[in-house]
């Protein structure tokens, strides 16, 4: 790296912001994803107008600059695929307003998820897309990757509380998005082209969320099913039902295993097994919902049926929903966590298929997901280390996208696109509106320098 | 208007699908605000491809192209006001798909909002957005200007409830954006770029609409006060209480007296009135919310608290509530209906400016609106025959989108931008953002023909 520019970074963010110290930069290469690439540098950002001179630096110099949160995508998007520098955003990381009484919290773009639940718990409030990540993941990176988690059927997923941000522009301009208020109508809605945008057309410093008030009360129940068929008429019936879970969740056979073989839960090991939580205010509201459950549940020749009586109770049901992705990450060196996602009707197809993939081309992948709203986790599991095996997870990865496209499903329900869902892109959206991807970012970002090579842009 | 060219349309549309008729150019002219500008031809389209040719010919003839729906729009998006081509998509009116058990509703452009809310009643759902024009505006238009209502509070607008959709593109492209999906952050969100556009980016010719179960359960409650500050403490101290009410409605001395004397309600003639509905599943659950809210009424010194106890009463305070716009407007020639909207605990603030507005320009100025997503109606009385009020009018609109903003709010929570409040886009946004939106117009709209000389686009 050449020592004027060098120079001129530190000029911008002062020395302490600034590493090309190896370690650093082997660490800044990764995210959760299987992708890696070594940046030039890394920087850490404080202020927007620090950005806005990094951006014009970059755009100068034709640096690609990649935005990183707390690197815990699962798709590549942090990874500086094309070298240049890294722009660390962690140490954005105040709170800089809660306003309950407008139902607001405005960040910096590095807190934790989890900082921003714990200062709203004591008010009563949360902000409810809860991804499975947010103890670690910053609130920028949900901006940039939309996320969404368990509570998705009923809460929806960060856009749906994104009413405003601040924006540095690919060519260092600072921009403000939206509105404080809780509605408006004003212009484009230039906000949602960044929520989701993983990075590629602006540098976000800055969000307003809307906060929601914390449900007083939950009920809790499970059942087992022996085959996929009254799995996947339970679930429909559910959403028929005229009651929305609060968490609607679903673990396949193999998952099951795998927590049994990993946990003291016990498990019964059987084709599925479904856990729903409803919420509300009063005791009566969520057991009235819970209910209409039961009553679902009892009619679709289940296993077993349970609903949890105690505080211990519940907390057992959700920890073997929450040990899935761990226990089976370590089951063998490499696993891939997918995230298709398909009409509900199309469930009980997208896990039907998922067993024939794993068949078809021997290779073990373990379901787990959120039925509620469509959105399973394929987890295939391999060794990184075999190219048999890697070639056999190509296969599978190419073979569930296609399956879940042909179900009128979407590559990806809350990781993103980034590297690893770039080849298959075209895939799901038409020609006209790739063009249109592509021609938004040129617009954007004319010289390619934020986060290129990702999201199948440069097609 | 050329022969050939008539000759052009009448060939891609069928001569039932056209016209010249000077009647019908005046109706054309025109939607719900005070601007109207006569178009040379108003077509109907019935497909996507038809839809697709006429944008190309339109390109090629440099002719204005201006969508509409039911034209109930109060700002002027469906005013034609460089002339050119009304498209009429009132007659692309079929619900294509409804899957409860996939939480979608799949509609063409023209299907009336009323229309798709009975297809969803027999089921228990319900599409949420509840604009106030619902029986007679189209998805089409609530698509393009992210319509809103009285529910915004708890269920947000329009945006929210948009999957996917289907466009041709300015240039005659035709693209599919979204999924079936309930979740997908596959790629840009062109989706909720195109949602309240105002027709100006592209022409919207299929929706896939996610769709709610219809909570079972209503409890309703009103309170007057004798000043703003109670009002507002109230407001507050409701949005602190930890409850999201279905409905918190606000209506002014002005608009209280204009509805008793065109009614028989009798409503107390008192500073504030406001309307709170609490919905959910069953009756301990709107109990439990509607108390807290009755609570919050008796700690702010109302002059009056009454909770709705049978059907004909929660009829009556809702009939008073949805009297205001047409009663307000029966008492002079003319009315602006504005719709700006601040953060809650600016509410009071917002009120009082507005009766400072309208001391100060003498010109009565009637208020009532959603005060749960602070989302007020300003409805300004006047006679457009009279240059000096028309005048007042127009000093009381400045001032008022100038207190909105200074308040941390937007030119509109639902009405939208269009021509009237064209003048006033700088106000809200800084200039890098009106960059970016004129950016997005050239770029998808080069030739400027479709809906041109709205929302600020051109300066």
């Amino acid at each position: 790296m050449d020592e004027k520019l060098e120079q001129a970074i530190v000029d911008i963010v002062g020395k302490d912001n600034f590493t090309r110290n190896i370690i650093d930069l082997v660490s800044y290469s990764c995210d959760a994803s299987e992708h890696s690439h070594r940046p030039l540098c890394a920087v850490f950002a404080e202020t927007a107008e620090q950005i806005a001179d990094i951006m014009k630096l970059a755009n100068l110099e034709k640096i690609p600059v990649t935005p990183r949160g707390a690197g815990t995508g699962l798709s590549g998007m942090a990874v500086p695929i094309r070298s240049g520098m890294v722009l660390d955003l962690s140490r954005m990381n105040r709170i800089l307003k809660i306003s309950i009484e407008d139902r607001l919290a405005v960040v910096q773009p590095g807190v934790i998820y989890a900082t921003l639940e714990k200062a709203l718990a004591p008010k009563g409030f949360f902000f409810p897309p809860d991804p499975a990540s947010g103890k670690v993941s910053t609130l920028g990176g949900n901006v940039a990757t939309n996320a969404g988690g368990l509570k998705g059927a009923k809460y929806g997923t960060t856009r749906d509380y994104v009413l405003g941000l601040q924006v540095v522009l690919p060519d260092g301009r600072i921009m403000r998005t939206g509105s404080k208020a809780m509605k408006s109508v004003s212009g484009y809605d230039l906000t949602r082209l960044f929520v989701g945008s993983e990075g590629t057309l602006g540098v976000v410093t800055e969000i307003t969320f809307k906060i929601n008030p914390r449900p007083t009360a939950t009920s809790t129940a499970l059942a087992t099913f022996d085959n996929l068929e009254d799995t996947g008429n339970a679930i429909n019936q559910i959403m028929h039902s005229g009651v929305i879970p609060s968490a609607l969740e679903i673990l396949g056979r193999e998952t099951i295993a795998a927590i049994n073989q990993n946990t003291d839960l016990n498990l019964p090991e059987v084709e599925a097994m479904l856990l729903v939580e409803a919420d509300g205010y009063t005791r009566g509201e969520t057991e009235f919902q819970i209910q209409k459950v039961l009553g679902i549940f009892e009619a679709n020749h289940p296993r077993e049926v349970k609903q949890a009586k105690t505080e211990a109770e519940v907390k057992n049901l959700w920890a073997a929903r929450k040990s899935a992705y761990p226990v089976l990450s370590r089951i063998k060196p490499s696993t891939v966590l997918e995230d298709v996602t398909v009409p509900m009707t199309h469930i009980a197809e997208l896990l039907k298929g998922v067993q024939d993939i794993s068949k078809r081309h021997d290779i073990p992948i373990a379901t787990f997901g959120h039925a509620g709203d469509g959105n399973l986790h394929p987890q295939i599991l391999y060794d990184e280390y075999d190219p048999v095996q890697v070639e056999k997870k190509e296969k599978a990865i190419r073979d569930l996208f296609e399956l879940a496209i042909g179900l009128d499903g979407t590559l990806t329900g809350e990781h993103g696109i980034g590297l690893s869902k770039a080849p298959f892109m075209t895939l799901e959206h038409d020609p006209v509106a790739m063009d249109m991807m592509r021609t938004l970012k040129k617009t954007f970002d004319p010289n390619n320098i934020l986060n290129p090579g990702k999201m199948a842009l440069e097609g």
